[in-house]
């Protein structure tokens, strides 16, 4: 298999897994058919979309390969069908959702070098990439952004980003930082989720 | 009447109603006069601009022609003023807005395909062109987007959609599929709200 | 200090003022360090980056230039930590966010008609730039914005444009017209406060 190939093929996955994440999330929320479809297509290429209209990728990538579009519909077509089933698979989708995650990260990050935006800006449009359809999910849904509140989520995503600006400056080889970013993300969400780690909260105060 | 006078005219007119589905909300939230036209123009806009936004096509048509913006400002204005009426008038509400989804749904489409985007590209950014301004007026007034989970809504948005990309495959006249495209939505729309269909939602299950 | 330096400076401080608005909110609603980061970020630069997405001004601005990103991140940090004192300066922070409101005001009206935008697309583009921060995160909160429904707020910022606008149609110095807005804004913010006026809210009516 190609590197080309290969990278399509982790494409597709997190595409799907995060649209069975939106696909639940309606169902949940007893949303009708159509419904179900938009949030898992919603939340699998929002964070595209966002990337694309901020970096002046258009149209937007999802838009030119019918494939971005046709796996997270169908995706949400079988989840409005079969929606037990997949709850049942949560260590799965856990593990399927990390790599996702990480995936996300380093496609942003990546594209945002390739058009000339420096280091931090980099590294904000692949954290935008990989979090942005989870918070459009959310806010469809009227809750407020789990990515905001719960575990650590998008700090494994920045550590890929990171991972990713720190090779490029470096000039190493992309598929191995590609590679070693995803595993950074993937591993620290699911330790993180294991461990049952989260990030601090602000500490009450009083104000007198 | 011109064919490109008769499609500004279409075009003015969808905008106006969907401006003034957006006023009548932010009335029913008793937001203030600015939050009423605000709430107008996002609604009859918002679907354009995220379309324009994907697509590229920058700077966004709304802010190139005064009249698009001009239109819902002024609709919410009047519904800020006069609203009991408007809401007397739910009936012909319903007709016109049923025109202006097919209408967005088609003009969405078009503009896709004209920037070279795919059929099934072409598709969602009609449908986002139809029923984005809704949304954004859900989140605006924090409901859960009402196209998501009530009536046959989108579905219209979207067979709209397909007749307009199978009539350009087969190199159909223009106008002609797009007319047939809108009295598609239109009916569909209207029908369904008079017999009361629904799209299906998900079957409630017992997780054991 | 050149005129260029002035401007820049008083861009950060607004894009600061704007962060601590955003983290203010977050801590308040208990998210995470990160997500206090994230909102103060999205507040800052939020309005920013629609307005560059609907002209087509990418990649956006606020990418382009680490010092954009890095003032809202560190303001959010620094909220994180010292919350309560941000809390006890609020007549300060009022003046600040009134000068950062009529900043970016002009600024997006400004940008607009460079890009070509007449004058009602501009004044558009300038009020959402100014207030599109703080609906997004009013939205991540799940609060309906402000903006929409409580005192003075926007039509400062519609004030503002309507002088860039009418100051450019006239051929004037701009670095005058941009500092007559400002003030206009500011004063009107700060007095609209201080006398604790509101835009009306549209009459309740029986329907019968």
């Amino acid at each position: 298999m190609s590197t080309a190939t290969l990278l399509l093929v982790l494409d597709i996955v997190g595409i799907a897994v995060f649209a069975v994440s939106g696909a639940l999330a309606a169902v949940d929320k007893k949303l009708d058919i159509f419904g179900v479809i938009f949030l898992a297509v919603a939340t699998a290429l929002g964070g595209g979309f966002i990337r694309d209209a901020l970096l002046g990728a258009t149209p937007a990538a999802a838009l030119t390969d019918w494939r971005y579009l046709a796996t997270p519909a169908i995706a949400g077509l079988v989840v409005f069908f079969v929606h037990p089933s997949v709850a049942r698979w949560s260590r799965l989708f856990l593990l399927v959702d990390a790599a996702g995650l990480g995936l996300f990260a380093v496609a942003g990050t990546r594209k945002a070098i390739d058009f000339g935006v420096g280091p931090l800006g980099s590294s904000a449009i692949g954290i935008l990439t990989a979090i942005g359809g989870g918070i459009i999910r959310d806010i469809l849904v009227r809750e407020i952004p789990h990515v905001l509140h719960r575990e650590i989520y998008a700090t494994a995503a920045l550590l890929a980003t990171i991972v990713v600006v720190i090779g490029d400056r470096l000039s190493l080889n992309d598929v191995v930082v590609a590679i070693l970013a995803i595993c950074v993300a993937f591993s620290l969400r699911v330790v993180s989720r294991w461990k049952n780690w989260a990030a601090p909260t602000a500490k009450a105060v009083n104000l007198e």
